[in-house]
C-alpha cells in the first residue's frame, strides 16, 4: 500500500522502516530538510534511531504533506500530542476519502482531554472505520533493530484493523487485532504517567515490590478511567496494556522512566527536562488524565500522586507515605 | 492472634516476621533442629534469608507441630507445593475448629490439578470460609528487609479476608482484600511459569519487547485457564496477577526467572538446577497447569512451549519461531 508516516521521531521512522519492510511505499514527511536528505540519502536518522540502524532503502522522505497526503491510502500519525490539531488542521481535506489514518500517539490533548483518535477524527472529518491505532510493547530502538515483539491494531471496523494488520506484519512484528480504539489510547496515555511514577519510585530507592505494586495499582486506575468511557478491560490486560507498560517500565532508555528517575533523586521537573534532554509525553499527559478521572468518578491515587510530585513541588517521600498508610479494603 | 507458620523457607520465615511486627504471637514450624534454635537464639535464618536481617525476638520456632496446631488461631501454610498432602495429611483433626488456614504457596498439585486450597480443604476437611490465601508483589527478601510492598487476601467470606487483612497489615506492608481465592492461587503458579519463561528469552539474548509480550500473552493465558475454573478476570489486572508477576519477572533473584535464563543460555533442566541451587515451582507446576489447560479447552501456547523447552528438550529458537511465525488474529 501507499503508505505517508507523519513524524519524523524514533518510533515514526522505525514504524516507517516496519512498513517497508512489510512491502508497502513509504514516504516519512518532516518538515526538516536535513532529516529528509539524511534519510533520503545516507538512509540514517541519527537524531533518534540508535547507532548502526540502516534504513531500507525504497523508504523516502519529503517535507511536503500537501503532495503525499492525497495519494497514500494510509496515513500514519506520530506527532507530539500536543501539536497535532495545530500542525494537521491545515490538511483537511487533503487526506483521500477511502484512507484510513493510523494514529501511533499516547497523549491526552491538555484544552479539550480528547485522545488523538477524537483529535483526528474531528480535525480531519473522518469516520470510525478510517481511524485504527497501534500500540504495544514496542520500543522503538528495539524494533528499529529488527528485534521481534508484538503489537496490537485496533479499529472499529475489524476488518480494516485485519487490513492494516496484514500490511504491517514482519517477520519481526507480529500484530494482534482488536476493536477496542479508546482502550489501546489509553492504556497507553495513563502508562507513560505510571512508567513517570515508576521512574520516581526506582530514583527514591524503592524496591521491585514497590515498583510492581506502582505499575499494577495505576493500571488498574487507567483501566478504570478507559471503562468510564467505553474502552473493555480486557484491553488493559493484553499487549497494549499490560505488554506496554512493562516495556517501558523494565527499558532503562524509556523517556517517561527516566525523567522520573531524576525526579525521585530530588530535582525539579525543569532540571529533569534538562538532564535528560527531551520532553516525555507523561509529564503534559498527567494533568489532563487526572482531570478526565475526576470528570468521570474514578479514583486515581497513583495519576495524582504524579501530578502533585511533578508539577505541584509536593515532596514523594510524604506522598508515598501517605498512599500507603491506608486501612485494608477491597482491592479494585 | 496466635499464629503458626508452617515452612521455614524464604517466604515462610518472612512472613512470620511480618506477623509478629503486626502484633501477633507467632511461631515458626520447622523440621530441622538446627533453625528451629538458630530462629530462637540467634533471631536469623541464615540459609533463606539476606544477610543482616534480624528477625523479632518474638518470632519463634518449634519442631513439634502437633503441640502447636491445637492453640493456633491462624496457620499460615508454605511449604513446596509437591509435598504438602504427604507432610500435613497426619495432622488432620489437629487444627482448632475455628482456625482459619492461609496458604502462601504458589503451585498445582501433579497427581490431581489441584491448588493448595483444594488440597488444605481437602485434606484437613475446611468449609471454604475457614481457608484464605495470601499473594502479591511480594519477594521475600525485600519484605525482610521492610521494605514497602502492598498484597492481597483473599476468602470466600469477605469478613474473613478482613480479619486476616487487619490481622498482618503493617506500615510496609499494605494489604488489600478479594474474595477470589482461586484467582489467587491460578495467578501465583501460572506466574512461576512465565517466569521460567521470561528467563529463557533472556538468557537467549531477547530484548524488553519481547519480554514483555511473553509476561503479557503468559498472563492472558493464566487469565482463561482462571475464568474456565471460576476465578475474575479482575484479580489477573491486580496485584496478585500483573503485581506478581512483574515483582517476580524484574527480579533477578527469583528462582523460577534465574533458572530459565540458565535454560535459555542451553543448560538442560538437570544443569540448570545444578547451576541455580535450587528447585523452582514453575518447573514442577508447568505440567499440570498445562494439563488444566488442555482440560478446560484453554489456548496456552507460552505454557506449552515452557513445557516443551524444559521438560522435552526442544530447541527454544525453533520454538519461539514458530509462536511468532502465526498470521495476524484478534488478540485474546
Amino acid at each position: 500500500m501507499r503508505a505517508v508516516v507523519i513524524g519524523s521521531g524514533a518510533w515514526g521512522t522505525t514504524f516507517a522502516q516496519v512498513l517497508a519492510d512489510a512491502g508497502n511505499d513509504v514516504v516519512v514527511w518532516t518538515t526538516q530538510e536535513a532529516v529528509a536528505e539524511e534519510i533520503n540519502t545516507r538512509h540514517t536518522n541519527g537524531r533518534h534511531l540508535p547507532d548502526g540502524t540502516v534504513l531500507p532503502e525504497t523508504l523516502a522522505a519529503s517535507t511536503d504533506l500537501a503532495r503525499l497526503l492525497p495519494t497514500a491510502e494510509v496515513v500514519v500519525v506520530a506527532l507530539p500530542s500536543q501539536v497535532v490539531r495545530d500542525v494537521l488542521t491545515p490538511y483537511a481535506g487533503l487526506v483521500a476519502p477511502e484512507a484510513v489514518v493510523v494514529s501511533l500517539m499516547k497523549g491526552v490533548e491538555l484544552s479539550t482531554l480528547e485522545v488523538m483518535s477524537q483529535v483526528l477524527m474531528e480535525i480531519w472529518d473522518l469516520a470510525p472505520e478510517r481511524m485504527a491505532v497501534v500500540s504495544g510493547p514496542n520500543l522503538a530502538g528495539e524494533i528499529a533493530r529488527r528485534e521481534p515483539t508484538t503489537t496490537v491494531v485496533a479499529c472499529r471496523d475489524d476488518a480494516v484493523a485485519h487490513r492494516i494488520a496484514e500490511a504491517i506484519a514482519t517477520p519481526y512484528f507480529r500484530v494482534f487485532t482488536s476493536t477496542d480504539v479508546i482502550g489501546l489510547e489509553i492504556g497507553g496515555a495513563v502508562k507513560n504517567v505510571i512508567a513517570l511514577a515508576v521512574g520516581i519510585a526506582e530514583g527514591m530507592g524503592y524496591g521491585y515490590n514497590m515498583v510492581a505494586s506502582i505499575m499494577t495499582r495505576g493500571l488498574s486506575e487507567g483501566t478504570r478511567i478507559g471503562l468510564a468511557i467505553g474502552a473493555e478491560r480486557e484491553t488493559f490486560l493484553g499487549l497494549a496494556g499490560v505488554g506496554d507498560l512493562v516495556a517501558t517500565c523494565s527499558s532503562p532508555s524509556s523517556r517517561n522512566h527516566r525523567l522520573g528517575s531524576y525526579i525521585g533523586k530530588g530535582l525539579t521537573l525543569a532540571e529533569a527536562v534538562e538532564a535528560t534532554g527531551a520532553t516525555a509525553e507523561g509529564a503534559k499527559s498527567c494533568r489532563p488524565i487526572l482531570e478526565l478521572a475526576r470528570r468521570h468518578g474514578v479514583k486515581a491515587s497513583v495519576i495524582a500522586a504524579v501530578v502533585a510530585v511533578v508539577h505541584e513541588g509536593r515532596d514523594p517521600a510524604q506522598v508515598v507515605r501517605e498512599l500507603h498508610a491506608r486501612p485494608p479494603r477491597a482491592e479494585d
